[in-house]
């Protein structure tokens, strides 16, 4: 199957999805939709994706797929030599993750995005006006959000999600999915993860089993963070203002 | 396999998984966790779902699982004789339901549920503080979603989500959440609705291809309107105030 990946690199669930087509070699081709330059906007682009957002994926210039979840899910089963513990064909232990990658929506995934784009990458990178309303309703359901990866999701001694042993997609998402705060004003970043050392221990442990491919598509959140530590000291910036 | 079904016929999701099991020949045994007396909050529930929230399933006494769709996935999957039209074995047809599933948590839900229950349920049936902050927000979200719903998933000469002849878990899962919007205020209902042609025929498929169990189970959100309509002639409510 030709395998063509719509994604920008600065977007949580493309760099997952691209991180698990390198781990499962899975070939492909990037197209990148540059969010900061609007391009997910233009009409060549809602032929791929109507919703105008990333990612997307094109299989044999024919099917069309959006939704992260949907994709990974996709590319688990339907690509072979794909290890069974990204997702397996067990129905009960499938299930389990199905019901982590639900519960993200509403929760960590509303939380997160809410926050970083309405605080940081909508006004700073992308020059949108900035929201400090959805920034900070989007905060409480992140603060609300982390106690439960904690305490819950993060149960036994496994390393992973669900007391698992190896890490599933469910692991990849939600990890990326927190990468994404690394773009916060660091005083707000550390303020809002310091205390969950569990977390803490999961993101390296998730960070090992992926490299070197988790360290080669972060270097675009990286540079962006340098970007923005520029920006602040040159500017002022609300994000601190967002409690 | 013994099936324990942990719901609230008012909640939307709920509804959508007692009907499946239904018209699919699982049995189960209807546990009832009424939301309005907060029984969703006891230590015992808390055991079941520690999210607090309904529908919930245990299965043979021991595997628990919550989120609506990933218990509609299972059901379809590791119980006999669910036809395939409900969630089909091939993967492109399924990853195509999987992003109307995941796109729908973001959206349709995140919009019809925020306002029903900002608005509606939790002030008028649950004692709970109105906010119409959120529930403006979340009609918003409501409003964007419907005409991707109209245009886009309701595609083609089907009578159903993806231009498909046959209901899917889709179909089940978003005609319930829309069903949601009968107890708003009938003026408020009709302002939202009536522009969606496509949507009002598609409810009307999917309730036709779903009887005598759709009825059974939109029973008590009828009697709950009824008694809104009693509540709201007698003292005051801001729905109307919500546009």
């Amino acid at each position: 199957m030709k395998l063509k990946l719509f994604v920008d690199r600065l977007s949580q669930p493309c760099r997952a999805i691209l991180i698990f087509c390198k781990l499962n070699g899975i070939e492909f081709e990037e197209v990148t939709i540059d969010f900061c330059k609007r391009e997910n906007l233009s009409p060549e682009y809602q032929k791929i994706n109507p919703m105008q957002l990333v990612p997307a994926i094109e299989v044999d210039g024919e099917f069309k797929l959006f939704e992260s979840h949907a994709i990974l899910r996709f590319l688990a089963c339907a690509f072979p030599g794909v290890a069974d513990h990204w997702y397996p064909a067990d129905l009960f232990e499938r299930a389990q993750i199905d019901s982590v990658l639900d519960w993200h929506h509403s929760n960590l995934r509303h939380g997160t995005t809410g926050l970083v784009f309405n605080s940081t990458v909508g006004p700073l990178l992308a020059g949108l006006p900035p929201n400090l309303e959805a920034a900070a309703e989007a905060r409480k359901v992140l603060l609300a959000s982390l106690p439960m990866v904690e305490s819950f999701w993060l149960k036994g001694d496994g390393h992973f999600l669900l007391g698992r042993s190896q890490p599933s997609i469910a692991d990849l998402i939600l990890v990326c999915e927190i990468m994404q705060l690394e773009v916060l004003d660091e005083k707000v970043r550390k303020q809002i993860l310091d205390p969950y050392k569990k977390i803490g221990k999961w993101i390296d442990d998730t960070r090992n089993a992926t490299q070197p491919y988790f360290d080669e598509f972060h270097a675009v959140l990286f540079r962006a963070k340098e970007k923005l530590i520029k920006i602040r000291s040159t500017g002022s910036s609300d994000e601190t203002k967002i409690k």
